[in-house]
Parts: C-alpha cells; sequence; structure tokens
C-alpha cells in the first residue's frame, strides 16, 4: 500500500481537506431567536436601538442631584426632600429639583434632573416628605445610563457565533425577535460491508449489525448536522459508486465507513476518485486509531471514509467529520474545547511520530480525577461506551507516564 | 431583611432543595435507539444475546491452528494447506482441519476447527493452494470471541446513563432499537415587574423587554428540560399567586424571575409559601452574584425565585435550576464537568465566606488560556454574552491572584 508510505499527522490532514473545501456562502435560514439555542449566527447582527433604553436606576433608593449629597455622611446628613415615586414601568410623574429626592426601585427610570441614586440603606426617613442623606453619592453612582450596555450600531453578534441563553435574552432585549443562522448541513452516512445488516434484522449467522451508521448519525446531530442514513452498501464497485452518487448528490457532505479489510479500503478510495474532482487527497492519516481513514473533496464536497472498527470510526469523525460540519456551519469563534483535567493511572506506550487517542475512564479522587485508561481489541464495540473520554498522546511523546496530567477530552 | 443575617453557602442551599424533593419514579418514554442522542435511558438495560455473535477475526490474514504455527519464522516456516475462503457475511463453507489454514477478511467469521488468525503480512504463497507461515501465532490471537465484547445478561446502560453516540451504536449492535427514556421535566418560567413587557412589543417609555424568560428557556432547553414560558407578571400578590399556581399546576419545575426590587422579592417569597409545603427553604444565598435567591419546594415541585439581574439569573439558574432538572432526569453519573484551563490576567478581589462566579473571556496565549475577568455593572445585558465562561472563587479564597490557574466554566 504505497498511499501508507507517507502518513500525514491529523492536523496537517485536516488543513488538507478544509483548504480544499471552496468557502461556498452558508445556506441562511432565518428562525426565531427564542428557538435559536446552540445555532449559528450567519450573519452580522448590530443593535437597532440602545440598551438600557433610558436612565435606569440598579438600586432601590433615592434618585437625586449628586451635588446636593456631596460632603454628608453618618455624623452629618444632608436633608432632602420627598420630591414623589417612580412607578415602574412608566416615565416620572416629576422632574427633580436641586434640594429634592425621589423614591426610585432597581430598574426604575431615573426622573429629568436626576444623576445618581442613594442607595436605600444609606438613607433614613427624618420626617415624613423629607429624607437624611447618610453617604454622599458621586455623578451616575448606581445608574445605567441609556445606550451604556449597548448602543445603537454596536456590533452584538459576529456572523459565525454559537448561540447560547446569554445571547438570546441580549437579543430579545433590543426586540430582535428573528435571527438568521446557518442551515444544519445534511451528511449523508453509508456503511458498507457485506457482513452488515440493518440493526433492525436478526443477523444470519456470519453477518452483524450495522453500529457505525447510528453512532455516526448521533455524533453529526449532536454537532448541529443533519444526519441522513443512507443505507449499507455490499463490497462491489457498482453497487458502492452508484450509493456513494447517491448520497453525494443529496448531502453537503459524505461519510462512509470503509469496511474493515484492506481490499475494502483500496475499493473506497477508487470509488471517491470516481465521483468528482480532485477526489482523494489522503489515504492514510498518521493516528491511532484511524490509520486507514480516507480525506476527499468530490467537486466541493467532502467525502470521508473511515475505519469500519466502530472505535476508529467515532474517533476519526472527531477529527475529521465534525470541523467540516463547523465549517459549513460557518462557525467562526475559536473558543476552546472544554475537558477535564486528570492523572494517568499507568503507563502510555506510544509509537514516536504517531498520535494516538486513548480511551480513559474517569474516576474521582480525593483532589479530582484520575484518568485510567480502557485497553481494548479492535472491533470491541462497547469500549467507548465503557469509556468517559480520550487522552490525546501528541506525536512527539514516545508516551505518557504513569501520573502524567492530561485533559481528557469527553466523548 | 433578618433571613439573610446566617446565608447558606451554594451547596448546602441545593442539598436542601434536593433533599425535600421527593425521589419521585420518572415518567419514562419509549423513543428509536437511533434518535436517543443526549436522551437519558430510565432503566437498567441488559445484552439480550452475546457480541460479537460469533467468533470473529480482527485482521485479514489466515485462520489456523495456532498450534500448526508453533515456532514457525521467517528463517523456518511452517507451511499449511489452503482450504478455501471465508466469505464476508456467511458461514464458512469448511471446516478446518490440522495442517491447513483458511483465508479470512477483517470481521470474518472463524471456520470451526480454528483458534487464532494469522496476519497477511506474516504469510506468504508458497506455491498454488500452499502458504508460507512466518510467524507463530497464539489461541485466540487475532480473534474476537462470541461474546467477548458483552456477555448475554451483562449490564450494558445503568438506568441514569445518558446516550452518547458510543452508547447508541452499541445499543443497535444487539438490536435493541428502542430504549426507555426519563421524559423532558417541564420547566415553567415567569418573569415578574410592572416594567417588563413581551420582547415583540415596543416598550413604552420606562419600559424593557422581557430578558430572562428566554434566556432561560434557552439554558433550560440545552440541559434537556421542556421550557414552558408563562408570561410577565405585574408585581401584584394576587397576580403573583395566580400566576405561580397556574404554573406549578403544569409543570414540574417552577421558576420565577422574581423582579429587582427587594419588596417584590418578598412578595414573591411570600408567594411561595402560599403556592404548596414546606414552602420556602432557603431565602438568599451567600453567593456572587445571585445572593437574594429563594428555592422552594410547593407539595413536591421546586419553585425557585431567581434575582431579576439577567447575569445572575442565569448563573444561578446553572447552580440550582439546572441540578433540579438532573434530578428530574434521573441522571446518575458522576461524570465531571469539563472546563478550560486557563490563567487569570488580573488579581480578583473577593469576600472571605463568600463564593464568587465571575465572567471571563478567554484569550489564546502561546501555551494556552489566560482569562480575562469581565467587570461589569448589575443589569448589564450583554456582559454574559461578552463572556466566554465563569471562574469560580471558593468560599475559603479572598480573591485570586494574578497568573493563578483557573478552571473556566464555559457558558
Amino acid at each position: 500500500m504505497p498511499e501508507f508510505l507517507e502518513l500525514l499527522p491529523p492536523s496537517e490532514a485536516l488543513d488538507v481537506l478544509l483548504n480544499n473545501l471552496p468557502a461556498v456562502p452558508l445556506s441562511i435560514e432565518v428562525l426565531k431567536t427564542a428557538n435559536g439555542v446552540n445555532r449559528i449566527i450567519a450573519a452580522d447582527i448590530t443593535a437597532p436601538e440602545p440598551l438600557p433604553p433610558f436612565d435606569r436606576s440598579t438600586v432601590d433608593g433615592y434618585a437625586v442631584l449628586a451635588a446636593d449629597t456631596f460632603g454628608a455622611s453618618e455624623s452629618l446628613p444632608a436633608y432632602l426632600k420627598l420630591a414623589g415615586e417612580v412607578a415602574m414601568g412608566a416615565k416620572p410623574g416629576f422632574t427633580l429639583q436641586p434640594g429634592s429626592a425621589g423614591l426610585i426601585h432597581t430598574g426604575g427610570m431615573l426622573p429629568e434632573g436626576a444623576d445618581a441614586v442613594l442607595m436605600l440603606e444609606n438613607s433614613q426617613v427624618a420626617r415624613p416628605g423629607e429624607i437624611e442623606v447618610l453617604k454622599a453619592v458621586a455623578v451616575n453612582e448606581n445608574v445605567l445610563r441609556t445606550g451604556e450596555d449597548v448602543a445603537p450600531g454596536d456590533l452584538l453578534l459576529a456572523a459565525g457565533t454559537r448561540l447560547r441563553p446569554a445571547e438570546i435574552g441580549g437579543l430579545l432585549a433590543l426586540g430582535i425577535t428573528q435571527v438568521p443562522v446557518s442551515r444544519p448541513p445534511r451528511v449523508g452516512i453509508l456503511s458498507s460491508g457485506d457482513e452488515v445488516v440493518p440493526p433492525d434484522t436478526r443477523p444470519e449467522i456470519g453477518q452483524v449489525r450495522d453500529v457505525n451508521s447510528y453512532a455516526l448519525a448521533a455524533l453529526v446531530t449532536r454537532r448541529g448536522g443533519q444526519a441522513n442514513t443512507c443505507g449499507i452498501v455490499p463490497d462491489r464497485a457498482d453497487a458502492l459508486e452508484n450509493a456513494l452518487r447517491e448520497a453525494w448528490k443529496s448531502n453537503d457532505l459524505v461519510v462512509i465507513t470503509a469496511g474493515s479489510s484492506a481490499s475494502t479500503r483500496d475499493l473506497t478510495a477508487q470509488t471517491i476518485q470516481k465521483i468528482g474532482r480532485p477526489g482523494v487527497l489522503v489515504h492514510g492519516v498518521n493516528v491511532k486509531p484511524g490509520k486507514p481513514t480516507i480525506l476527499g473533496v468530490c467537486d466541493g464536497k467532502a467525502v470521508i471514509g473511515l475505519p469500519g472498527n466502530p472505535v476508529s470510526a467515532l474517533v476519526i469523525a472527531g477529527l475529521f467529520v465534525l470541523p467540516v460540519i463547523d465549517r459549513l456551519l460557518g462557525i467562526n469563534t475559536a473558543r476552546p474545547d472544554a475537558t477535564v483535567a486528570a492523572h494517568l493511572t499507568v503507563n502510555l506506550a506510544s509509537q514516536a511520530g504517531r498520535e494516538d487517542y486513548v480511551p480513559v475512564r474517569l474516576l474521582a479522587t480525593g483532589e479530582g480525577y484520575s484518568a485510567d485508561p480502557i485497553f481494548y481489541k479492535s472491533n470491541l464495540i462497547f469500549s467507548l461506551a465503557r469509556a468517559d473520554g480520550l487522552v490525546h498522546i501528541p506525536a512527539d511523546a514516545t508516551g505518557l507516564p504513569a501520573n502524567a496530567a492530561v485533559n481528557v477530552i469527553l466523548l
């Protein structure tokens, strides 16, 4: 297999793949903002109006002229006449004159003439209609000025941002009840193998049920893609080409688990080559598990051949399929992936020059977590179900010693 | 406010809340396994059959009797007669006799009589119908025995486990095409405040749009709850009681953002007290932001009063609403939350004895990430939208020094 002589590391292989994908304009759909959690904003959004829309008090207290309170203290209070009370949700019914104060609640609108709010606990009622000021306040103290949060025209969210609860609240605060978001990429998923049968059938002896299609579909769905399982293809050139071509036509990205034997993988590569240009870009990646990965682009759409081993298929899909989905979604944030800090329970050997991903179980210790590797034979389907996450061993390491600090990528 | 004199730390407050919730049997619904990603398994699931269902080869090579290969090496090969080829997906058409070998592909069924597989690269064809064995193999080498992954009756998934892609694949490998999962808890969400209007209306002067209902609904949805926004209630005892009672009737958990002023918060607590027993359990928590939090249980259902400040509301919902959702979902896994390791850019002060959650922006540095705190005035809605995550300052710290290592909780 000459293709395997010079294997790219995963990050370089991904670059080759992404660099051959056109920066296509995303398809955009318009959604109710309230239903948009986890979706990706598809166009820059700017503020149509100021937030807050009026000067607001941030505390319960008295709207005052700061100058009227200068020098006031518990031992030497200032005295202000009570001008009225600001009702919530309404324009104050009075204008504040020097020497007076208006009762105001948190979120209430500052009356005209006031420039600060004295906290309730720094005041007391002197006599009906008059208050004692026990502490001086500065101009703008306990006040949010109009537009202090957001000014009209401010960039609120750049295209490519994922909507989280905070963004949804913020957009609705500005009356932005609909948002343009990117359409979920359609990901066609094929399994190949003469021995593979659908999960709802009883396998004949020698057959096994399809695992990869549905595990991959779940992975795609969780990432925000639209998974389309396209069935099981026998290991025959014509059948494979037809199925791949159909999947390619109706999807934005095609993933095929390429069977387990070397001949099946070669057949997959040959077929990808026929679907479109430039065809196979990478055949074999310097990573374990997942060496026999095939990365291709056919006339603008990525076509990825994953190893048939279910562990390899999921790990490799994480390295190559998910980044393509992110690209098609237009994600532009550099927010890092969250991990769990842990210490390895045992030494982990690795071949220098190759990256490894090792499934681990996380065990709570007194001070944190330990990461206990799961050693598994090829094709043990439940290996990953038994794991909490993966530990990455970089290419320049010949392994990791017991007790090494690692960042576990949750599955 | 006497209730505030002895404030519980958040973890103790949460214990009080959870300990007063009945360990109700979960409502269960049955779902197609393929559609189950992120759902919570509601009953233990055991294996109905072995996996793999037959002895399988894990490599391309020759099925052999290990004993026939003992002592074989490149310099002293053993010779075996070719007995046939195992077709994928079928029972082998031959039984292996001593002194012979059968061509087999990865995933193929081991023929009767064979007990190991010789890798293709450790063999060569001597002459038509005969192969050279260049390396000895041990019994079971390169073979997955029937039930080696999963034996019939094995516990596959305990009730309370979240379905990830690996679990979905594993269940379908065993023909388990439907699973019992817990019904998403119905979470009723109310906003209170005379100044609050729905997001799709143009506020009159002095009014603001409802932020919290939709931010909280998004948070609930993301966690696997079913969010029901129940509208905006004016700050009047009768209106609040009616609205809260209605929400309580038709939901499993009720959340109300209790308005921003002290009087509104007191009114909320008094109303929760009227809805059912035992009523308010905690009024005030020793945390910033979020001190004026109200935790109650009314006749078996949690009723939580959140601060009106949008930052506080989201932070506190993370501390109290999400754990109640997890409880109602029946989640039993102790899998830790993933975080991003970073170093603080500046000193962060904190009051000893109080826990703080500080919004931070993550900035990529050469070696990792730095966490840059976002200092915000109360009620700045976009504070959290500008943040990547939160840094937790524990109660026993009087702050964190610049360059301290922190684990950032992504928002």
